[in-house]
């Protein structure tokens, strides 16, 4: 049997405190979609993501303008930044000047010869490199070699800037190689992870919006981690930022990755349900979301899997008709009312978490 | 390289006109959650469910009263229905009298003597077995054997009952071993599927409302339809069941094994983007909602990835700065100015569906 909690052994880079592969639990990250020269905005949807959970928040870097913006940035924030450089690498340099933790650049669109420059940087300051390879703005040269973004077009791409890199000094480098495609980015990263021991930053690319996202991501992300492949992930949506944090975390605690907040069981009722199981569903996700607690809570709404899961569960409920059973670390405590599910349940979570804490 | 179009061979069965296992295409499907004694409320259900794509229907049957509803329901609805039969044999018996196609009779609940009957009748009436066994309900002597449901407690249920229902003459006979638990429920449908040739009808039980079910039903049902195992799925979500169609289709789509409905690449935005792709990326999914063609419409913010992927699509827009290149095909057709972004691609896309089926 797999053990998704085994994770393959990489070297590990620090991004400032953060460690990112080795022995690190798999990180999560995010990216701001502010304009980066507005630096009020920036920070507040930096400290919204770090609220959340976020731990290496990455910032786009289009200009000098925006490179500027990062040393203002840098003293408002206590998370790590990494700066995504494209096309120019004199904004690599600026960014490694102002001080950031890692650089993110595109084998893409920055010819090799002023790499070295950059690298020379990055080393001289303790900056991380990502090298982040993107389905869709790989070299032409290895669009026309394998026909397309091929998950080995990709691989080849970020084992070439990996050889350049080290061959120029450096070795705090991570890698990525993203698609918006599911399979050509899964089978990149098992391709890569067999290729090299660097860390890997693995997220499938252009996801879409929430719920389109969540479900390419949780495919892509979640059998690779399953294998064991990922040192740092990254959900992108089509959205607030802050939602690829709730499911970043949603899909490392289904895995038993890391078990950060509260991990709900609900059944989706059938016409066997008597109780109002939607209802009790939302209102206890809407009281413990922002809660960072691993606690297994189950809400279920009869008798044929509710007393088996809830007896599973650290605290849940087993419906029946108007009244329901309240299980806690599989014992029956009471029979409780309907109208006072929510309340008794959260009463239960918050004294479970307080004891814990208590401890 | 893996082929998650690749599928394990399995046995086909029959529900009605729909089939499962064999050379079929991976079945969606799905369960009501009204009252099944109510029958308008329920025939309304199904058929908002089939409208989405559902291909078979689940439908509780907690009683008699039930179990008689299904011959009228029948008579309204036009796809296969599955009776879901809990602790009572005689509502079995009684579903297949009134002539459903399949029903699901779960072992933790059903004594193995009672079954001989049902099994009797399913013959005679060619009604098709579902061994739904459950972690939240398995059998209590495996509870103890192996210490709670574990995934190999799972397949002993399902291995036992089905040994059981072959032995009584019957094979139209699918199985399935659902638990909550991501990881339980992916090695136990693996440890099945090396086991038995009967088609699994695979899914994440109680997996919560709409955003968690679409992480856990992801990584769980991903990765067996990766691995080519799995002949029907049902994403359970805690709310309305026609949204479990599109996160099941969405599933399929992203491993490209069922390619129904538009695939959105949208970018999550960053500091370079410089038009609203928010609400972009909101209009399109509003207005292709629903669609049943398989398109892949790229939505992208800047230069970066926008022209890659754009032109890796079927249609596309790649944004500058208050306009963008629209792409068909791989190649660049005009500029658009961005107000017009949202009905520019809709004339395409429309245009593209039906020239596909004019031919």
């Amino acid at each position: 049997m797999e053990n998704p909690t085994q994770r393959k052994k990489t070297k590990p880079v620090f991004f400032g405190g953060v460690q990112v592969g080795g022995d690190a639990p798999v990180v999560v990250q995010s990216m701001t979609c502010t304009d980066t020269r507005n630096v009020a905005a920036t920070v507040v949807q930096i400290k919204q993501l770090k609220e959340a959970g976020c731990e290496i928040v990455r910032v786009a870097v289009p200009d000098e303008d925006a490179a500027r913006a990062l040393s203002e940035i840098k003293t408002h924030i206590d998370i790590p930044i990494i700066a995504d450089i494209h096309f120019n690498y004199r904004l690599a340099l600026d960014a490694i000047m102002y001080g950031v933790e890692g650089i993110r650049v595109n084998p893409g669109n920055i010819a090799r010869e002023k790499m070295l420059e950059v690298v020379a940087a990055a080393k001289a300051h303790g900056t991380v490199i990502r090298i982040g390879v993107n389905a869709g703005s790989l070299e032409k040269d290895l669009l026309k070699k394998y026909g397309g973004p091929t998950a080995s077009a990709l691989v080849e791409s970020a084992i070439n800037s990996l050889a350049f890199v080290q061959d120029a000094g450096h070795e705090a480098i991570k890698l990525s190689v993203k698609s918006s495609d599911v399979s050509t980015m899964v089978e990149a990263y098992r391709e890569l992870s067999r290729k090299t021991d660097y860390p890997l930053h693995v997220g499938v690319t252009e996801a879409g919006s929430i719920l389109n996202a969540a479900i390419k991501s949780s495919i892509g992300i979640g059998i690779l981690l399953y294998e064991g492949i990922g040192d740092t992930i990254r959900v992108s949506i089509t959205g607030d930022p802050v939602s690829e944090i709730g499911v970043a975390f949603g899909i490392l605690r289904a895995l038993g990755i890391r078990k950060v907040g509260p991990d709900i069981i609900a059944c989706p009722t059938c016409g066997r349900c008597e109780i109002d199981l939607f209802a009790l569903t939302r209102e206890v996700e809407e009281k413990v979301a922002g809660m960072k607690e691993y606690l297994k809570i189950a809400l279920m709404g009869c008798v044929v899997n509710g007393p088996g899961e809830a007896a599973e569960a650290d605290v849940g409920i087993a419906g029946g008709r108007g009244y329901g059973l309240l299980f806690k670390k599989g014992q029956v405590i009471k029979k409780v009312k309907e109208e006072e599910f929510t309340q008794t349940l959260l009463h239960e979570i918050h004294s479970m978490v307080a004891e814990r804490k208590g401890k």
